[in-house]
């Protein structure tokens, strides 16, 4: 698909009266081209057992070409029909919390045989089926898939021949396990106990990888059933998502998705987010840093709200700067969940374009504009490339020891993993500086480090020595290494190091430290940066650093901890370290990056711009650099232009370097240089 | 029982120590005429299967008498004996949280056959023993029944059958639930899948009004029993009872009990209440309002608190506020929950009118002067005969959909069904003006509506067309509607309605809306009503009201919600229709309802006072006018008489409208008309 | 063992690489005499069914031999193998919650047999091995023994049985449990109902009392089989520990630690609290009073933090202050939990004494100078004797009463049993009252409380008829009783005694009460003690006191309320008797318990000091009185020496009566008189 794509999910399967054509028309006549269906829709596929009716997915298909619109195909294997839970009620997940009921999606054990069976046949039979259409563009694999939190009998098994293929001998798991402790020592491996009931972090931690792994499993197993039926320009994704917290926060946990986006041709994902008052495109940005990385390219923005949550009923021009943002981020498509809302059942207030009404709305009138300004402007905005020069360094394994495990310290649980990683990359976004994010379980870290000027490893709580000898090393070639507290602390397998901490890496921050605490009363003493005092609160960890060699950025304020440096900063070979021993505040984040990135030597024009007027930038396809300026606000602005002279292709005004122009409220230019 | 009944329950069998005689001697002084018995004491009238004792219910009968003491018999059925509950343990109902325990009461399936046939042999023989009794005046059927949450195999055989007979088809069944969500599509009968485990509310509340059925289907069942035996003067009641809150709050949600109220001949309910400072009479009305509905006459109070819950204990003369101001809503007895306060087991701090020392104390003091005062005073207060102006329309339907289902929009949890009820028969009752309560599910609701001048439908979320053209005639006749936010917007079947909003309404109204969110620092502009700043937040639930011929009572204060309308007044037929798009503090629902009334022509002398001065009136059997005054405040308040001339009752004094006279702290005046 | 011990819980086996000589050389280095081994090892000591390897035991024996340190043995029962699970999944104890799993210690059904077969053959083989070495200088039975919430079959069987026993016949526990009420009436043994589903709280909290007999009959029956080979010269202890609330806090509410002391030679126990701002002293001195109480004898610290908890980093000199407070409240030993941090499993960390680098680090080289200090003036400060004028009445029932029960009365659970008790502790602790405790459940109630001048007896809500005369008898010997609000309300099985409250007690106290409520607005009037506003605020509870002879010390202020004392005094034979009739603050405790001991006549010199300067004396072997001065603050502190005249023991220094030292900052002094 040459052009960009703007749609939506549509379920014909839901509407309560004859709707399609009437859809089809108000689509075309918003400039909408493609749609989503059949995912989640087996029962309506296969209504009984062996009986298969795909008249729907093909009516809707037929529909479609019919006013020129693209087709992604899902497959339905999220969501079980009530024949097949009736037939093996074991299809239905045991999970830690103890059996399940048949009633949501998502809650069947991926690894039962029965459902592997009926999975495979409703696929090969929806891909008959739908092959010989022309506008059937892609085919989704499954939706969202996770683990569900499948953990019965079955599982168990399948996670003790993972154990003896990962540690060959009980002794050697006892021994990374440390299962001597409270008599968890195991003496065969039929009598390793379930998982579920453990008190020990590693056992637990390793069984999470090892549910991460079946999705990835799960996946390309559908890979291969699709792969039979598709055409070679046809592409294969997945709907991958994120950590949720009632919207898309952080790096998806019950995921490895740089391991299962081995599954797919094209990244591609669902993003949800506060809007009003709260739309600050942070969520599109970490949203395209995870999904670029996953195939190294462009990626779908495959579900996003219209209206979404009723909480989030978007403010005049919010969806058009929601739908460009992804462009500026990277994604090469739009689509909308759902196109009409739902009139009962679960989702009946997770709203669509269109209302209950279904008749045309204020969104709706603004899904029109932007579809024209799709249609016309594809040439310069479709694959878009960026070429950053910061990255964050995440970890699912740091993920799940610092969110999933009650044995973790932070205390309360107030701060997680993926708050942490947040914070670190909303202060690079709200610099204006557009960063990657890199993964510990990419293959090749080492060469993907070694592209950057300045890399972020936020929390990197649990990892192998291979990856702390990796920083060393990027930082003695000369890269910037910001680490913070907690970094390298524990091994894969959540052992603690025994050794001078940070691990490996105290000779690189020129630093190491022994003791650390809840902060209580801390505050950050001799600031560089002209904080403010609320700014400048420690909260949830500290820790006491001792410099050896290190400059300290920052020592504590308190009348006992005050001896103890909280930030450190240590040239290392040609690079720099910089460590933070404790929880800073968002405010004293921003300044700490603003200084991090200074040092890194990364200075771009649009850093001379600050959220909430926000730059994104990249090459398109003809070579050209294209500059996105945002206004995350409703507030009017006058904005000086940063860039090299350009054409402003929504206006078709040409600009020239440091001229003013107006952003609206919640508004934006797209520039293209000469 | 041509008089006022007052007195309390009795458990002879719970006593410390011999008592009975003392007891009666004690209640007989302060003017005591009636106790309740029997209920909830099955393993003491059948110590063993099949061997029955009644003599503890026989003794308390006949030392009843020797005091000229009436005993409501109640059955036993709602707490089973343990020896039941060992031989079967299936009568315990599993419900949507699994299988329960034996323990409590009020946990049984009570659709188990052995349940009923153990039941009813304890209903007959208890019968047999009291029928001979003339100071027996009537039985209470059970004892709050509710279903208990019993969902288990056998009720969802049950649900399953009731299924059948709504929908005949499973087609029919899938197309009204909208079952092709999530591919919950159902095949065959057999198929339906355990609504315990289901994510659609379509599902989940036809289970709720499903089980609402076994409630009136039950006590149906022991009515039918209890007429073999009882004799043409006795009554049949049932303890009814309201959606609790730590306090007797709203409309009860697991009984319909406008349908339950068909096994009664009189209708009879407990109510709690807290008191001290917080002592508002709001929950006595609520309950009147409720109660004189369901067989359109007088009611029984057959529990209320004495001194109840430990922070309930009452201030001087609240307990004779109480006790009036339940008279001044049409009951004809106060009895209180219980005699004596239990020493031990579950509710030993739910005190009764005795305490603990079971001697006399300051409560029983004061409730001497009450039972002087009904003696004296019950040819003038008896059988108070109410004739009100204005209605509320409620709906167990609409209190499912808006309180009991996760998948409701309403966020947070934080305003539910009753809340909004509550807010405007509150607002009603602070402005004395009286007010009745239909149902929608009473037959009849046109005809029932007509008899308003004024009808208020709080959060009539879910409804049938036919109420909808009923309300629509209703202002087309000259009625005066107000509706609140979410009114009609889904059927019987919590099936959004697919078209305009509101639906069938939306002429009525003169406007509609497309557009709904949660408001975020939005309050009302303005002002026609002087509401304070914080009087005039809206919070919870907005919509976007269109005008279309309606004027704007209210419109929002907010940068984008601005443009649209919250509140609008429709000229409609001969009547006028208001709509309330928004959740509004009680302040300003006081103030529109105060607008509402004067727009329906509603003018009472009442009016003219406020709370926490409240005015109660009705016409007495004599066919004369009773004005109660109360006063629920710790301050003495000068009131004028608003009423034509009358006598004042308590002080056999007489009154001249305008004169002035004196209501203590939490007093009263009650004058009957001349 | 005549010296004092010092040192840390020991585990070879948690180590992640060879320690043993390295550790026992850093011990000897710090001073440190003693570890504690091998309990919860059991998967090490017996790797598989029916195979024994003790060499880890013996290599850790023979090390800390070589390094002159002693080793007191744990018996390993307290965390089972897997292969043990595995075999027999029915010792995992089900309890209210349902079945457990196998993972965490602590989980097992201490009745089951075949657990107590596997237990009793490795507690055994482990004696038969440490037996032979002289270093062993005793064995602690199992650790922290709990119930554990054990509730299945089993269980619920041999309750039945105690049921027997106690009451001989279904009638008499009938009535005793008040079983009539809803239902439950028993009509024989077999239908005695599964106490985990009552609502009747008699019941359930003879159950818990069962349940905690349960823990003295499994410590007894250890006691035997460790005795048929123990030395005369090796002590048995056990480490009992307290009510946790994240911390240490008070009274255990699963074991009857007067009972279950029956099995041991010496008290022992675990102790944990909080530290930097929140270090008080409060818990170690709570700690001493129970210990003390368990032998009439000198008692261990076996676990105590060294760093603990991440919050707890101790501040410089807080490790000092927390070793030498526990010798202050007569401790023999301070021994931390454990040496060393451990690296993964759950209690990463519950930090050591070592940090997880496992150098040298503060807390360790803090620890060298007490080590130094314990060793050199250990023959002061061993054994030290109290002779306390005051003591705390405690009781485990009335715990269970008033923490345990939902249907107890005290509003939304924030205050509970141990609040109260600590509260009325605290208070003589700040005012440098030392207090003794003893427990309602000792033999000789009378006898231990005629040793007192000054009784306080907290909360005593459940309370059998003859500790109420004892008190009553103790107050007209002279004594002088404090008792608070719910004192002697109920008898042993939690029914309210049915007459005049206080019961038996009334004419002791010159008062009585009818009524009670939740304190709203109220505060205590007619202030004797100049406390603040705040300070008179009532909250939670409060009776409404009428004297009959007794003086108002105060009463409520409040329009209704008014007219009732607060807290009255009453002389009454040759004593006098204080009642507190609601909850009233710390501050307000603080004043009326100062007011108290000045009427029960203690006055001793260490009351001219308050906290932070805390007071502990006692009397040590040679007969010299010792006088520890502690300053738990942060500010440094100018003290005057309030005894006789005597030597100051770390700095050698001689100190005369008023004459002024300094206490550093969580400094302190010793004094031995001369």
């Amino acid at each position: 698909m040459e052009k960009l794509l703007y749609g939506a999910a549509y379920y014909d399967e839901y509407m309560p009266k004859e709707r399609l054509e009437k859809d089809m028309q108000m689509m075309q006549a918003a400039g909408m081209n493609v749609i989503r269906i059949a995912e989640s829709t087996w029962a309506s596929e296969e209504p009984e057992e062996g009986v298969f009716d795909f008249s729907h997915v093909e009516r809707a298909i037929k529909a479609a070409a019919d006013h020129d619109i693209y087709v992604i195909v899902g497959t339905p294997t999220y969501a079980i029909p009530p024949w097949l839970a009736a037939k093996y009620p074991e299809i239905i997940a045991v999970t830690e919390d103890g059996p399940g009921k048949y009633g949501a999606r998502q809650n069947m054990d991926i690894t039962n045989p029965h459902y592997r069976f009926y999975a495979e046949r409703v696929i090969r039979k929806l891909m008959e089926t739908v092959q010989k259409y022309d506008n059937v563009v892609g085919f989704q694999l499954d939706n969202e898939t996770k683990h569900y939190h499948t953990a019965g009998k079955h599982v168990q098994e399948l996670f003790v021949r993972h154990l003896k293929q990962e540690f060959g001998t009980v002794e050697e798991m006892n021994r990374e396990f440390g299962f001597n402790y409270w008599s968890n020592r195991v003496d065969c491996w039929e009598n390793v106990p379930d998982v579920t009931g453990t008190i020990n972090g590693s056992f637990l931690a390793e069984f999470e990888k090892f549910r991460r792994g079946l999705v990835t499993e799960f996946l390309l197993w559908q890979r291969k059933i699709v792969d039979e039926y598709r055409r070679p320009d046809q592409f294969v994704t997945h709907n991958f998502d994120f950590e949720w917290r009632d919207y898309s926060f952080g790096v998806q946990p019950e995921v490895d998705q740089w391991k299962a986006a081995q599954a797919v041709t094209t990244a591609g994902c669902d993003i949800y987010h506060r809007t009003q008052d709260e739309l600050t495109g942070k969520e599109a940005s970490f949203c395209g840093a995870i999904n670029r990385s996953l195939k190294k390219d462009n990626y779908f923005i495959l579900e996003t709200e219209a209206q979404g949550h009723v909480g989030w009923t978007p403010y005049d021009g919010q969806l058009r700067l929601q739908a460009f943002s992804h462009l500026a981020n990277g994604a090469d498509s739009v689509l909308y969940w759902h196109w009409h809302s739902i009139h009962n059942s679960f989702e009946t207030y997770w709203r669509g374009l269109l209302g209950h009404d279904m008749q045309e709305n204020r969104p709706y009138r603004e899904a029109m504009t932007i579809g024209a300004d799709f249609a016309r402007l594809s040439p310069s905005l479709l694959h878009l490339k960026k070429h950053n020069r910061a990255a964050i360094l995440v970890s699912n394994e740091a993920l799940t020891a610092l969110s999933r495990l009650p044995m973790f310290p932070l205390p309360g649980g107030e701060v997680l993993y993926n708050d942490v990683v947040r914070e670190y990359h909303d202060a690079l976004y709200e610099l204006n500086v557009e960063c990657d994010v890199v993964s510990v379980s990419e293959s090749g870290v080492s060469e993907l480090l070694a592209g950057y000027d300045l890399v972020v490893a936020p929390a990197l709580y649990s990892v192998p020595e291979e990856v702390l000898r990796a920083l060393e090393q990027y930082v003695e070639n000369g890269g910037h290494l910001v680490m913070s507290y907690k970094g390298g602390y524990a091994n894969e397998y959540l052992t603690v190091y025994p050794d001078t901490k940070p691990h490996i890496l105290h000779k690189c921050f020129g630093m190491r430290y022994q003791e650390y605490t809840i902060p209580q009363k801390v505050s950050l003493k001799d600031d560089l940066f002209e904080v403010s005092k609320e700014g400048r609160d420690c909260t949830v960890w500290m820790e006491l650093l001792m410099p050896a060699g290190a400059e300290s950025l920052a020592v504590y304020e308190h009348p006992y901890w005050g001896a103890y440096s909280a930030i450190t900063k240590h040239a290392y070979g040609k690079g720099t370290a910089i460590y933070v021993g404790c929880h800073i505040t968002p405010e004293y984040t921003k300044e700490l990056m603003r200084y991090a990135v200074k040092e890194a030597g990364i200075q771009e024009p649009a850093q001379q711009a600050e959220f909430p007027v926000v730059i994104r930038s990249g090459r398109n396809q003809r070579g050209k650099q294209i500059h996105y300026y945002f206004n995350f606000s409703s507030d009017t602005r006058e904005q000086e232009y940063l860039h090299a002279d350009a054409q402003e292709l929504l206006s078709c005004r040409s600009m020239t370097t440091g001229e003013c122009f107006v952003l609206e409220p919640w508004g934006m230019a797209i520039f293209e240089e000469c």
